[in-house]
Parts: structure tokens; sequence; C-alpha cells
């Protein structure tokens, strides 16, 4: 089973790797991340580097493809060789995935046109765009296409999608490899549950995914 | 503030990216990835290969350090070169942190002796020959040295010492912006939660973490 993750720069790592963590350790799973060019690419942090080991065109038919998000995403949303790989294996995939705002570059090549879809919260009325019917959920499945919202939510996705692909039994067994065991100390990951006061402050802050860290 | 995240080979990415994408984002971070050699360093499914920019040398101080985990971790805990470091850092630092099986690491630098510690759950009683007690909690603080539980715990942990640095608003903050809401689709994540049939076939079998991916 070849399963490909699109790098892009100023990508979120956690976006990208947090599924991979799953998803590489599926049965059979040939996991290999893509470029437009094989090499480091530069996360939006600037502070990590993470390697594509092939282009595009090394790995054009994977069973599954994951577009993570990130600032990044907005130049990759106008990228034509990007769109043309995503269209191209997209007619293949057993499925077709995103993480955060990642669903909007699968938007961009159109593989979003009347599908429910989901991505990172501040950037939810964006699918519509698309042809989307944006849907506040952590993990949307439409026929092939599985959409998360933000960053971590990757992690969830993966594991559910490891349960379509291998059953629960072979999710569980991933989930207790990564000790998945999720204790946040606080109650503050959706728009929903944080305090107003930090929605607020976040919203206004530009140091954040959206802006680019 | 600098922080220090160790590379070495055949670590588990995830325990080094969660972490990453709390800790390089609190203000005045500065973040770097260090490894005994600077460039790319392969992770444990060998799928994956994160970039160190500096060399251990090059950030002798960090005010916080993190030692990933993976199976890599058996060569890293008799690397002279990289215990000295830890030694060296750890007698500055306001944080010397470990996540899954790099609080072994830590524990072959000496640093864990008389401290309450944890670790990936299938590596706890290796805590105790070096002084540490074992002890089953997803995030251990015993003074500033923070372990953490298996691979996807460092994001717990993140978000605590990001509390303990920042405040509660901070860590809210950083938390809403990783969207960490998080909605595993099985409870499974522990020895104590997973049921008993997925906890035997994870100890039988050797394709997962501390064996290698």
């Amino acid at each position: 089973m070849d399963i490909a993750i699109l790098l892009f720069d100023r990508l979120t790592a956690l976006d990208a790797v947090g599924p991979y963590e799953v998803l590489s350790r599926l049965p059979d799973a040939n996991l290999t991340f893509v470029a437009t060019e094989a090499g480091p690419t530069r996360t939006d942090t600037k502070a990590l580097a993470l390697v594509a080991d092939a282009t595009l065109a090394d790995v054009p038919h994977p069973d599954i493809l994951l577009v993570p998000g990130g600032p990044g995403q907005n130049e990759a949303e106008k990228d034509e060789a990007i769109l043309d790989w995503l269209r191209t294996a997209h007619e293949t995939t057993t499925w077709t995935t995103s993480v955060c705002t990642g669903s909007l570059v699968l938007g961009a090549a159109g593989l979003l046109e009347g599908k429910r879809a989901t991505t990172y919260w501040l950037a939810l009325d964006e699918l519509a765009k698309y042809g989307a019917t944006p849907t506040a959920e952590r993990v949307v499945i439409d026929g092939k296409v599985v959409t998360a919202a933000g960053v971590s939510s990757g992690i969830d996705m993966a594991l559910t999608l490891a349960a379509e692909v291998g059953g629960a039994d072979l999710a569980q067994m991933l989930q207790l490899g990564i000790e998945y065991d999720p204790q946040p100390p606080f109650d503050s990951g959706s728009e929903a549950k944080a305090p107003a006061h930090i929605v607020e402050v976040f919203r206004a802050s530009s140091r954040f995914i959206l802006e680019g860290g």
C-alpha cells in the first residue's frame, strides 16, 4: 500500500508527522514524503526541515494521499504542479486526505466540489469557495475524501483511517503504540471550548498558524 | 529563550515534533534541533528524516532541553558525546525534559537519580536501573525535570510546560493554535484502557516503537 504525504514550504510539521506516525505503521505500508523537489522542506516556524525523499512524479498513484496545511498552503493552492499531481493521483487513490488547511489545497485542485469537508477552525468558511460544505467536525469522511480539522486532528484522522483500512483492532493497536491517551492540561482546543478571551486574543494575534508562526 | 531538541538516528518523529509544535511558539523561543552531526536524521520507520540545524556544541546551554525517544535510544544511551552534552546542559537549564524512552537517555546521563519519572509504557521498569522511581503518569514533574510517557504524550507535556513558563492563558492559546481537542475514535491509548487482547498482541509484536517500526 503506497502512501504519499505532500510536503511544501512553510507547512505545519505536526499536520504531516501526526498521521505519518500512525499510517507508516499500517501493515504493508510504503510511506513516502513527496514534494515538487526532493530534499529538505522548511516548516512554518523555520526551526525544522522535513526531508522529502521523492518528487511528485516519483509517486503518481498512491493508494492514500495526505495533504498537510500551514501558512505555505497559500502558495500550494496556486502551484499547478501540485494541483495537477493531486488531480491525477485522486483518480486512483483509495483515500484522499488532508489535515488543517491542506483541505484548501484539495479544494483548489477541484476535489472537494459537492463534498462535506473541514479544515483549520479559522479557515472553515474558505472551504465554500471551492464548492465544499464547511463542516465543523474533527474528522469528516465523504466518500473517499477524508478531511481533518487543525494540526493535531491529523492523529485522530489517521486512527479513523486505520480502522477503515484494517479494522478496529489494528487501529487500537496503533493507538496503544503511540500511547495516545490524551490528557491535555486544559480544555482549550477548539473555538467552542476555549475561554472567550483566549479566542479573541488568538484571532487578533499574528503569531500563529495561518500567519506563519 | 533557547530551546534545544535532540535528534538521533531511529528516533520516533512525533516524540520530537509534537512538543516542537508547541514550544517553538512560546514567546521569545529560539528553538533548535541539535544532533551529534548537523544534517538529516533518519527516524525509526526510515520513511522520514528530520534535519538538525546545529551540532551539540553549537547549543551548549539551552534554557529548555528535550530528549525524544524511539528505538535509537538504545544507542543514544551509550553515546558519550550525547551524555556529556546532557550533563553539561542540565547544569544550567531551566527545564530538562524528555518524551517516551528519551527519559532513559536522561537516566543514562545520571540526571534521574532519585527522581520520579515516566517513559514509554513498555519500558517503565527500566527507569529503576538509573535510580529513578518509575511513575505511571502521563506527565511527571520533579523539580526541573519533566518526563512524558509515550510518543503522543509529548504534546500534553509541552502544554504543561508552556503553562509553567508563560501561564495558563498562553498554554490555552497554544492549545487552540494547534486545535488540540483530541477525539480519538477508540479509547485504547494506554495499557490500562486498551482491550486485553490488544495489549497482548502488541506486546508480542515486533513491529512497533521499541523494536524499530
